[in-house]
């Protein structure tokens, strides 16, 4: 059910197809994020026409709301968003650490307070699987300790847990059509990051994430921790950059042999008035904007820029109008996934490096 | 460029065609208020696919936000919001009074404060009708004065104003693309309410509409003044009922003759969770629907209802995802349009009377 081949190389950016119960995935890939099996603003439609292929929801917060058996009872994420494409789900590993309150970790598994209602919940590497088994994801997450990147005792602690971790997930999981990947830990230690993508990659599962990034290291330490991991995973299989979704990190990580990325940046960006291009940023409330008839992105061809003028989108954002939100929605993903296209192609074709070049010379700081 | 031709009637009730620049509207016909240049939460191409011909855009808070001037900079108000059917402005009249703060009126106008910033502002008939011309509707409204529909003295000296003022927005319209219509006030004094339909249909305009209702009333005299002022109005004109949008009231209206309504209402409820039906509210939050896989209205070919099923629809409004908003605003609009086009092919048929019993006995109260 689950095939990942390598089309073509170039140095370390890669170009490959993976193959899921609900579809191929063209690699590079950027998913965006759908917290609670909706990504904000958009509808399953306008996700399509975006050009996404690969959804993310969150099990901490399915698990929560609307709770995993009733996603199970209508039929799985799939049915239950209408989303007819490949879906991967996180373990909730991250959001217990992060919304949760009050969590209390052992190395069984973890104790938190819901976030909604101040209810006590347990999350251990094999409830995490279960849940992950019922949301029914083509994508799941093994259930690890996230850290803060800088404690070297914090973040060795964190990492034996998270192996130990994995190899639990692994013996708890038990659909074949579903495709389980572990994750990489080890903060900002390359001797760390080193064991644990040496242990994970042993696992052989069917491929490999890097987690413990993006989350307050400097981009240098992102870099460098990406490619020391990179190098290590086999490959052979998908490599999966968790939490990543700026253009020059994106680029720089698939320069690296990164093939698989998410993050809550374009849609959440999109929520506050920031349209994203390949240069910079747009801040769509400034007053330059009020009167200007061009499109966001003269260049783009998404819904929002084929259809509306920035003088259009800043009266969105400034009167507060959803659709403000939804298009610039639109807008972000359909650049970043048309950047990854490009980047695909690039590398088939053998021009990945001038493409590089090309880009990190029109980036405007 | 503008005609309206009868194409049936059934007693009281008409089914017409209004010829205007931008398109047909086949009456009776209800428009959506897209107060700001945009209807809440849906895009064009959503609202196209829910069935809307006609679109509403309140001319108070265009004025305000982002200013005619840059609407009509833009090309005017299709261009500026991307709808290329027929668009219909208010006068500003009902926002000054409802929205503005410390408003001032005289016989010359009315001054108020901006219920964005305070700053003080100034509508006269031939600001509204010099504002709307600008923004670029096909169809514009006399600048009006909408009171309390209880108090004589008010609703007789608000009708004699507005009597002027028609004629003063009569004679300050210049625009041939555009179709002005009079506004008939006379709060739920049947004298008053005769009065002003005779004065307002005087004027030859091409369109007349009924004001000053659905504004504290009861339902009966709702429907008493629509029926004696759409009695009193010209056959050959479209009769627009302002402000009005239940099933049963349109209902109702049409069957008293009138063409034309628009409101919030389905949009408003949309945003608190309301799915309307013909039979009924349904709220959307209900534990009922935590687990139900049904579609919201098993008859409804909207594309929530063909795409969703209440148990998603229940999480996402729950949840306060955006998408909950969109997905419903789009089914109580397409259920609103699908339910006027039923009328009008009820009224072609001549069977617009059983129709109505049948849709009146399926009411749950």
């Amino acid at each position: 059910m689950f095939e990942f081949k390598l089309l073509a190389t170039e140095n370390r950016a890669r170009a490959g197809l993976l193959r899921t119960p609900h579809g191929m995935i063209h690699t590079p890939v950027f998913a965006p994020v759908g917290t609670q099996a909706a990504v904000k603003a958009v509808t399953p439609e306008q996700l399509s026409s975006a050009g996404t292929s690969l959804v993310l929801a969150n099990t901490y917060h399915l698990y929560l709301r609307p709770g995993f058996d009733i996603v199970r009872d209508q039929g799985g994420l799939h049915n239950f968003m209408n989303w007819s494409g490949p879906i991967l789900t996180d373990s909730g590993g991250f959001q217990v650490f992060s919304l949760g309150k009050k969590n209390d970790i052992d190395d069984e598994g973890v104790t938190f307070r819901s976030h909604i209602d101040g209810a006590t919940h347990r999350f251990t590497p094999e409830v995490a699987i279960d849940i992950q088994n019922n949301l029914g994801a083509d994508i799941i997450m093994a259930f690890d300790q996230c850290p803060e990147p800088y404690n070297r005792e914090t973040n060795e602690r964190a990492m034996v847990r998270t192996h130990d971790w994995a190899l639990r997930c692994k013996a708890a999981h038990g659909r074949s059509d579903q495709a389980l990947f572990g994750i990489v830990q080890g903060g900002i230690f390359p001797d760390l990051r080193s064991e644990s993508a040496r242990f994970i990659a042993e696992l052989d599962l069917l491929g490999n994430a890097i987690g413990g990034l993006s989350v307050g290291e400097t981009k240098k330490e992102l870099q460098s921790m990406t490619k020391l991991v990179a190098d290590i995973l086999p490959a052979g299989k998908p490599r999966y950059l968790m939490g990543v979704g700026s253009p020059a990190e994106l680029v720089s990580a698939v320069s690296n042999g990164v093939d698989m990325f998410d993050c809550v940046l374009p849609t959440r960006l999109a929520r506050n008035a920031a349209a994203m291009t390949r240069r910079k940023q747009m801040n769509m409330k400034k007053a330059a904007y009020a009167n200007d008839n061009r499109p966001l992105d003269v260049a783009c061809g998404c819904y929002c820029c084929t259809n509306f003028s920035r003088a259009y989108i800043r009266h969105l954002c400034k009167a507060k109008e959803i659709l403000g939100a939804t298009l610039l929605t639109i807008h972000n993903l359909y650049m970043l996934h048309d950047m990854m296209n490009d980047m695909r192609n690039a590398i088939i074709a053998g021009e990945f490096g001038s493409w590089k070049r090309m880009f990190e010379d029109n980036i405007e700081l």
